[in-house]
């Protein structure tokens, strides 16, 4: 039944397609292993038959693929067999495929290329997809390609490079195709007949006066149902979601998920159109951010290509550790300072963990929330008290809940009273601590206009780590020593 | 200049529209104020003009916005203002809110309704849109629900519920306009033009035909361009990506991602199409997989409203806090087996958190990676073991570089060359440790079938904790004490 329709591309498709380009390579890789074993010299090889139809075969099995697959199939490579499949991808899609693979990827790919190639491949690619390979390109390579640009296009290329990566300006192209609002709905047909195809993600043509101002929107789904003698100006749509190039990308996002849309005009100050972000984009950027968000809760710097190198590795995890390294130094002198406590009761030595742990958690709980709802706009300062006293009552609830239970347990272990109290005391003061760190961090990071998510994690736990230790190792030394 | 489409609808707009509601509802608190010092009666407040001039203004600020905006609104008010505006806002836009509001705050406002109200509100929307809200409804409701819809509708709506909320299916609509391929571009056209409009994300139309089984699609931007005497056959397009309803729903939308779709279209086993997927489901799906992994990671169970009651909000972290409790708690029995080293020598109490620390971070940077690279598809089980390799390497590299200079700093403050180098090889170790568990938890856990993003984090925090301790103080033991 399936092959009624095989030409029809299940979601399952790009992972058989993988494994066959693995078959491929490991083909090619026992024929090469004859060479390293000597038992065939390597003109011989070079020459020889099999060896050529393995690489005929990746090579027609490469140019069937879709670019997004291309990319999917060198991401899941170690290094050394992506740089085969590199070279056998035909050099005209190139430029294609280096945008789809993550940075770390592009990276490698880009290393293996000499400026010839990257400048080939950079002029198969738009303004704004030329922008956003920039940065990874070699500064010779971007003047060259400019240098090959019609005038119109550098402009675009330059406006492209000059927003900065948060910017809804970089999510941008600059495909419109546009019309005026007196134009009749027959002539638009016909004008838009005159394409040969219309660019991607196009749901909604723009509507402009002569000033290229925008006036409102005409979207196909609408132009195909309107009677041909209507004017555009009678059908247009004109609440239309604007974006200028300048707004923060993560609020363009935004509001693509709150409308639902496809695409969107972009508008200078003076409201005349300069562009459009289209989902596909959005997504991506979703995407991104998400993913870095994930990565810098785990204190990675950024996202990691999984076959790269030890030496990259460390670099991109180090600045991470350094920092834990010197909050844990902190913990590590307030626990120091009560040395002499410790050693006439080594009973604190193994509670402490628990008190500075769970502080830990609960502080994460509070603040991953807080920060959450500010991203969703959901807080304002005026908040604060209310937040504060809410998260205070959880974690006074939870400090006595859990606090007695350890109290317990301590007692149940060391058959101390007094000991068992200390504990569901610090237990109770630490969670306390952590719920007002866990309001108040973000908030005053908010205040400072800075991103209340980042660093907002280590800076609870060391708030928790090195305050859990004090409280506790405090109240035992003014009560138990 | 702006003026000059002042019908355009900024990124702002919506945080301008929570300002106006939020000043409005402040006025009207201040007339309440006055009735409850007894200043001016009940009855008065509820007949005087001041008190009805401002809910109406209230109620005409709501009709003028647009759902998602209320929705925002409603996520960003304390439970008492919010349920004031929810009471204001037309019954016949109750469905589409609660659809766009987030669970948690969906829950408070189906609280406040009535059946009759709950029935009524899931009437105006789709069958898909009801699946959606189902599981937040009261049995009796859905019932009713089914009751009151068309036989076609309670097949759609039958089948959207059957789906686990995983599954495309959970995302697929019903909005499917479709055309047989031996129809003329020019009767295509002439058909269309008999819709009102055409469903939200159409994008395309689907050619299937007379067992509605699907044999391709037909872009409108193609359809557009298309010569009107040539048939749909000629033009449409057959390399179609296509789902299936029990797909999972993480590979429909890496598949739009990946292929940048707007919709695609849903078949049965036979190729019979049976619905379509759109983008803006899938970014919703995109966003809310995202912020469920935040969460999860911070350990909260699920999305929390910010402004929810201490008791909701202590049950969603509980679950979390015991499990770290009991690890906790199995650290510090670790630590209490070697009590008697501690005694001996209060130095350790110190510096074991910093062993244990620095290596439940680099295991949580090993596991997150891992992790992403798995849900990626980029990596299979047979890299396992070139995956371990480069971790070691890592963990050894960083292993030297801080467990040095944490021994140079431990000789520093306790002038002890032995414990120097205790730390230094305790580090280490605990980095291998480290590194090791992160590789092998996720792919064992591939391996077992579940999803390796659960509980990785803490578990392997559990492991760098109790065996940090556990080598730390075991070496101390053995060559300090």
């Amino acid at each position: 039944m399936i092959e009624a329709f095989s030409p029809r591309k299940d979601l399952e498709d790009h992972q058989a397609d993988l494994r066959a380009v693995q078959d491929l390579l490991q083909r090619h890789r026992l024929v090469e292993k004859l060479v390293e074993r000597q038992e065939m010299p390597k003109r011989q090889l070079v020459e020889s038959l099999v060896h050529r139809q393995n690489l005929a075969e990746l090579r027609a099995k490469l140019d069937a693929m879709h670019p997004a697959d291309i990319a999917y199939v060198l991401e899941s490579l170690p290094l050394e067999e992506r740089l085969v499949v590199w070279i056998l991808v035909k050099a005209d899609r190139d430029g294609e495929i280096l945008l789809e693979v993550s940075d770390a990827v592009r990276e490698t790919l880009i290393r293996s290329m000499d400026s010839q190639e990257l400048v080939a491949a950079a002029e198969q690619l738009e303004a704004d997809e030329i922008a956003d390979l920039a940065p990874d390109l070699p500064e010779g390579v971007i003047h060259d390609v400019f240098q090959a640009l019609p005038i119109e296009e550098r402009e675009q290329l330059r406006s492209a490079m000059s927003y900065p990566e948060d910017a809804a300006g970089a999510l941008m192209d600059f495909d419109v195709v546009s019309v005026r609002e007196d134009t009749r709905i027959d002539a638009v047909t016909r004008y838009l007949r005159r394409f040969d195809s219309l660019p991607h993600h196009t749901d909604q043509i723009f509507v402009v006066d002569r000033d290229e101002r925008l006036k409102g929107v005409l979207p196909l789904s609408k132009l195909i149902v309107s009677e041909l003698e209507h004017s555009v100006a009678d059908v247009m749509v004109t609440d239309v979601v604007t974006m200028q190039a300048r707004d923060r990308a993560r609020e363009a996002a935004k509001a693509f998920e709150r409308y639902d849309l496809v695409s969107a005009p972009v508008v200078d100050e003076r409201g005349k159109l300069v562009g459009r972000v289209t989902v596909d984009k959005v997504v991506d950027f979703i995407r991104s951010e998400s993913q870095s968000e994930l990565l810098t809760q785990a204190g990675l710097r950024e996202e990691e290509d999984v076959f790269s190198s030890v030496w990259a590795s460390v670099k991109n995890r180090w600045a991470w550790l350094a920092i834990n390294l010197m909050t844990a130094f902190i913990a590590s002198r307030v626990i120091g300072a009560f040395e002499h406590s410790i050693e006439k009761l080594v009973a604190l030595a193994a509670l402490m963990p628990i008190v500075a742990g769970i502080g830990g958690n609960s502080g994460n709980q509070t603040i991953t929330m807080i920060v959450r709802s500010i991203a969703l706009g959901q807080v304002q300062r005026e908040h604060g008290r209310k937040l504060l006293a809410k998260e205070l009552g959880v974690s006074l609830l939870n400090g006595l809940i859990w606090g007695s239970a350890l109290g317990l347990i301590a007692y149940w272990l060391y058959r101390k009273l007094p000991l068992g109290l200390v504990m569901t005391a610090a237990m109770t003061l630490n969670l306390a601590l952590a719920a007002t760190a866990g309001v108040l961090i973000p908030l005053t990071m908010v205040r400072l206009g800075r991103d209340p998510a980042l660093g907002s994690s280590v800076l609870i736990t060391a708030i928790t780590d090195s305050g859990g230790f004090f409280i506790f190792l405090g109240l035992a030394t003014l009560f138990l020593v």
